[in-house]
């Protein structure tokens, strides 16, 4: 199906996780993206694993298939080559890189010289910091953007140190606040011609995320921290330990706490004064919580999920990556986890685009490409270039 | 400034938190947003904290008005209002809900209904588990989606239970994945000048936010666990404690493990077999680690930083969110809690976006609407109503 972002040309500068996935979630909606690796290494992602064999038995990289399905792929060495490169970039509606802030400057190839060849370029960045402020010039990494963001200090239990959500949310919220930033900047140029600069940080995505706890110090001056499961100001809530295991449960609210009381065998706990409202439960419930664990502790996690969930009851058991994938909603349902056939290892399972769309929304339309594997076609029909000019810059090692 | 949204009304019947930052997103891109609340009651999270007090010691919630912000506030009963309701969306361009799947079609309200009345309408939704599939009519929450996405399997300590992340990453990804599906949607409309139904499920955002860690079952079969801040391939690096605190380093880089032996005083481990290699480093780790982490113990967290930021090592303090408000990159140069002098509560800061954009991108319009604030605005100027009419309807408490 013809995807919404048909007819617009995106070149992917990007690097690892952030940059790309933006990219591949532009190519997933119908652009032609073009990846531009350095000639002879690529991108270093094409480095991670997980690996699969090709068929000579090397080595191929799944995660950097995953985060460049649905490009085209060229090489440029963006020193000696140049002057190609600015006549690519005079074809393209979108340029997305994640380079350190500078990087392209230092080639004299920042956006201000790239906007003089053209002016309706979009050009989206990702950086650990954005490409102002006093931090500007630091290196990004998610583990990094979420101990600077305050992530880390909200994330494990109160006793325990700081850890990061094992989640990349800053690269991904990286990637998809820049996504919203360029069809926002290619809408206003339909109406002013004019391109723009888009600059995100990791860090600012990151305290995005963190949402009502940031507001939380803002408007109080109290300073949340790491609380483990539990709901701040609701209980009973959070996580309890099973026979086999563990899981989630929200019994908070008046009329599930009502029915908690009979399901976990403690009917007199309704009329017990420490725990009549919410704010009582809340105050007292180190001397609640035993009473819900005692009965989870007395089921099988899928006894307490299938216990509570036909009751309404929000629960969940900590599902395991395996069981996700092979989830009767998450997997098949949702098609989260759309087999490719890839011309390198074979038949291999990607993660899908969550943007469930009637129409013209995402879908894995090709796999990455090896390195240079469009090189000709390119170079040919977007630049006009002869086989012996392209010849000659392979044999240069510009491409 | 112009926003990139200009034009384009958006009808926001979102509740709480995923489909409320959507819309204010929306709307901080210039779009309309009409919030649309059942009478004398409003969204639920009016009774959420953080509160701040009005001139009349009332409390206010400040969690509301952040994902409210940029936004009018109408009140209409969707049970007694059904025609104002379907003459109002006639007039948009885009719906936004959360509601658990099936609501709207219960109350005669689906999507189906209203393309008849507005084949444009862009109709995006937000659920726990998406509207089709076996979990569908399962509510959504945050916490819920972290357990079913497998999110809280590879966070937290191996040795420790699962935790989750602080962050509402779900709700908050959630709330992206709908603004970029509705972006591509009325670029598509443009085209075709159909309108289409969107279906975001909050689970399957946590999947996306997992990325390489779902690769690596995918590709290998084998199922990453939580490992507290540990990277899985690259030694040394992640979370060690200092004199004052803790904080994340990444020396796995052949470069920068060759500057940290001599930071750390121990020239000789360049030479020891045990780490000549990263994949050494990563087998001994255990003997690798106390090294590094005797150097970090004797220095506070900022000596540590202090000394290995200007030589280009990725590394970071954990920050609490009272010192991420105050940083000098974060809360000043990237301006991400803008203070806005609220006509209820003063002046109050709120969480910015973190698009930054030269021309049309997000800020904050204008303050979260008080119940039912632009009632006679919208139905006079939108619907024509006269003002008896809109009494009537007052009376009535269809408003």
């Amino acid at each position: 199906m013809a995807g919404a972002l048909e007819g617009i040309r995106v070149l992917d500068m990007g690097r690892v996780l952030a940059g790309p996935s933006c990219a591949a979630l532009l190519g997933d909606m119908g652009a032609e993206v073009i990846k531009l690796e350095q000639p002879g290494r690529g991108d270093d992602s094409r480095g991670f694993a997980p690996m699969k064999k090709d068929k000579d038995g090397n080595n191929v990289s799944c995660y950097y298939k995953n985060f460049n399905r649905s490009k085209k792929g060229i090489t440029l060495d963006l020193k000696t080559g140049k002057e190609v490169f600015l006549e690519l970039v005079k074809t393209v509606d979108v340029l997305v890189e994640n380079f350190r802030p500078g990087t392209m400057d230092k080639l004299g190839l920042g956006y201000e010289e790239l906007k003089k060849v053209n002016p309706g370029l979009i050009y989206g960045c990702i950086s650990g910091f954005g490409s102002t402020g006093p931090y500007r010039n630091r290196a990004g990494y998610d583990t990094m953007s979420q101990a600077w963001s305050g992530i880390m200090s909200i994330t494990g239990w109160p006793e325990d140190d700081p850890v990061r959500c094992g989640a990349s949310l800053c690269d991904v919220i990286g990637g998809l606040h820049l996504t919203i930033g360029i069809l926002a900047a290619l809408r206003l140029r339909e109406k002013t011609g004019r391109g723009q600069f888009i600059d995100i940080s990791l860090t600012d995505g990151g305290v995005v995320a963190e949402a009502s706890m940031v507001e939380v110090y803002l408007a109080t001056g109290k300073v949340p921290y790491k609380n483990g499961n539990r709901y701040t100001s609701s209980a009973p809530g959070g996580g309890y330990h099973t026979k086999d295991g563990y899981c989630v449960i929200n019994g908070s609210a008046p009329k599930f706490w009502a029915m908690l009381v009979d399901i976990i065998g403690h009917p007199e706990l309704a009329e017990d004064p420490r725990f009549l409202t919410n704010a009582l439960r809340v105050k007292n419930r180190e001397e609640l919580d035993p009473y819900v664990e005692a009965w989870t502790m007395s089921l099988t996690t899928q006894e307490v999920i299938d216990t509570l969930l036909p009751k309404g009851f929000a629960c969940a058991p900590i599902l395991t990556i395996d069981q996700v994938v092979a989830n009767e909603q998450i997997g098949v349902a949702r098609n989260m986890f759309p087999e490719i056939d890839d011309p390198e290892v074979g038949p291999t399972r990607f993660i899908n685009s969550a943007i469930k769309m009637e129409e013209g929304g995402p879908e894995i339309r090709c796999p990455a490409p090896t390195l240079g594997q469009h090189n000709d076609e390119i170079y040919s029909t977007i630049l006009g270039y002869s086989p012996e000019k392209i010849q000659e810059l392979r044999e240069k090692g510009i491409i």
